[in-house]
């Protein structure tokens, strides 16, 4: 199970994130293109700091929102959505190659990965991006809240799949994260180390409704913004390390 | 001789010049790259448009400064200039390959040109950012107007060059186009065409002054801001044959 | 019936609708406050146009989205929708005070407008950002697609509303406008006189499905984007003319 | 004696100062208008903090470089920089308004400020921007720092001056303030408090080179960048009302 981590969310005077402490803890960097955070010279930066941790790089993208941080859903047009799609991954694939890296995949941010998730338009959308790409890129979506005919659609796109699960959020019986504003949506560390317990051991967690539900996840997201989310990196890394060995 | 032009300058649902009615004039295409003007969608337009046509395509990256329109010079420091360059160029390098395409030139737009031709340290600068670059790409500059120590310091840092003149501007003996603010810094079209005659026969102007400037130049500047300046380019473009034959 | 129309929407080096050309036919200008179009000189430039001709003044702020101009939704707080509306009629307000000009209206743009229209919620949060503004300003919506609670809840807020007819859009029974996307959404010339015509004697329209739906408007909208747009502005006022007469 | 903060940086999701920390203990805040800092939202926070604090509250109008936080000079016409500071002012001034506050003074931001004390057609242009907003608004400029001729000038323009010096910056003798980039050109707190405590006493400071240079202000400004600045606030706070006793 790879730690995989949203990074290089800084904006010109404006920082976010402790990326210089995160980076050493996880194994993919899911890293901003500048429409909703970074900008060239934070893009550069983080780039650098993965090489020197040997961390496997993303692209984020995102709708073009800075000041909402991408976290509004946007109605674009298909060809607009392939078009946002090709230049923010085309920059980071290309400032990747600079420093001898090689981009390996795409995480979409924020409401995009939502949209995604949400409507199958938009995925197929998101697919097209990837297929037109010139090099293949794996996409990462949520595990457990793919329907099998998106599944069967990614195949026959020829676009791999990452399957990511959240450490920290609780999941509704649908497989779909429950959402922020619900009490409980957010676990607290004891409950995240558990549910990480669970998804290492039996593939699976305990949903809002106390069900359990099976979760086949190649990666695991955590986050990194402040000192107390890196101790429990280090926490959650160390168990990861465990189900391995 | 080639012409070269600026274009894929529209941005949302604001339309620049006639890109679709100058392309087939043209021999290379300088396309804007997001931040002095295009967008994802406009450059992905844009490529289709050369790829059609078979025009030669480079990029055009310029200052962040979308209401200025690139011509305000902005104080970046050179590890901010380097990446404002990577990325641009990155994203319309990577965005060409999905069109089978390869990105072959830079030529930096408006006051990032001037700054670049006036002030060596940013032309160390650009070549820097060429020199890192994953692939070599030309670098577009003024044709008549740089010193021997730049033309050497691009060799040393392997850029090759690109000399472009221009069709519609009087040139001072220094080599340096006469300031727009000055009476008679543009040319009328007669004098536009009596000047490609000259630079395709003779490769020399007529300064401001009334001297005879050499200028040895592989490209010349056109725009195609509306019907009448298409016109001109047609004629220049016949000028042009006539001197191949 | 007044005559109004959306203006000052250049942005930058960006020409967009003919302002100067447009202003002597209308009576209420809707200036675009810098969201999706207009910027800081040409709000300035339109100001002093609209005074020249002495054309009613209204804000026409919009969602953040300059690349989008507006046209798409998204899904903002209250507080940042109230703050959205007060710091772009704020600025419009104050430069009208410069000019010795009097903000009178706001009509909200685009997919805002369409929000507007189309969810209470937001319709609420529009008449809260008005009713906290330190100075009274009529409110724009579209002429007989208003619910009675939401006539009540403006006259609740001490909101006054202005109501606009559309001059070249179909109408559907409801009283909302046929989508563009629709077949016969948008009239011809010949159509948008006989509806401007039908509204002025009878306040009504004939709708898209052929019923007829009265409908009592105290302004027209018109746009401004070309010579024939502006000749047919001319006839509109034409018949407005002979109306009052 | 008055302490001025610049207060109201931080933008959409990205902080910037302890506003809530630092506002108990300042005299006046300089709000961020939005063009290198602050958003709608932000702005309004900021205000509603002002108020409950009962701290005098001014504009703090930027170049537009969002990226570079307005601390690039821009070259713009003055059209452009006239209209740059109606929209910027006029914004903050409605919106004080509708929290029954009055604005009262501006202090361009970064760039502007540097461009506006170095250069005196852009001190000028600042004037007549002033001279022409609907409200009369006192401008901020270093003590020290200003020629006669531009002190004549803004009595000329009918524009009310504040001197502000700073509290942790070393002066020239020339009355400008040592750049950054030269070691010892901020100052250590001990230092700080020692500049703060002559400038109480003597209206003095001692430069760079050693020498005693005459400094009359109005105002002194100090930052809130973290809980150490915020802990010299309150001990330059105590300085200057044991000076007042």
């Amino acid at each position: 199970m790879k730690l995989n981590c949203d990074l290089g969310e800084s904006f010109g005077q404006w920082q976010m994130g402790l990326d210089d402490a995160v980076m050493p803890h996880i194994d993919m960097a899911n890293i901003a293109c500048g429409f909703h955070a970074g900008d060239p010279l934070v893009i550069n930066k983080t780039l650098a700091l993965a090489k020197q941790h040997k961390v496997t790089i993303g692209a984020h993208p995102s709708y073009p929102d800075l000041v909402g941080f991408g976290r509004r859903s946007m109605k674009c047009s298909p060809d607009e959505l392939i078009a946002l799609f090709h230049y923010q991954i085309g920059a980071i694939d290309s400032m990747a190659k600079n420093h001898g890296l090689q981009l390996t995949y795409v995480k979409p941010h924020g409401a995009l990965y939502n949209d995604m998730m949400a409507d199958p338009a938009i995925f197929t959308t998101v697919l097209t991006a990837l297929s037109r790409y010139h090099t293949p890129l794996k996409l990462m979506v949520l595990a457990g809240a793919l329907s099998d005919e998106s599944r069967a659609l990614s195949q026959q796109y020829g676009v791999e799949l990452l399957f990511e699960a959240f450490a920290d959020r609780r999941y509704l019986d649908s497989g779909a994260l429950t959402p922020r504003s619900v009490q409980g949506a957010v676990l607290s560390e004891q409950a995240m180390l558990a549910q990480v317990e669970l998804l290492l051991k039996h593939h699976s967690v305990i949903t809002h409704s106390g069900n359990t539900l099976t979760i086949v996840a190649d990666t695991l997201c955590v986050h990194g913004d402040n000192l107390a989310a890196i101790a429990v990196i280090e926490k959650i890394n160390a168990l990861c390390q465990l189900a391995r060995s």
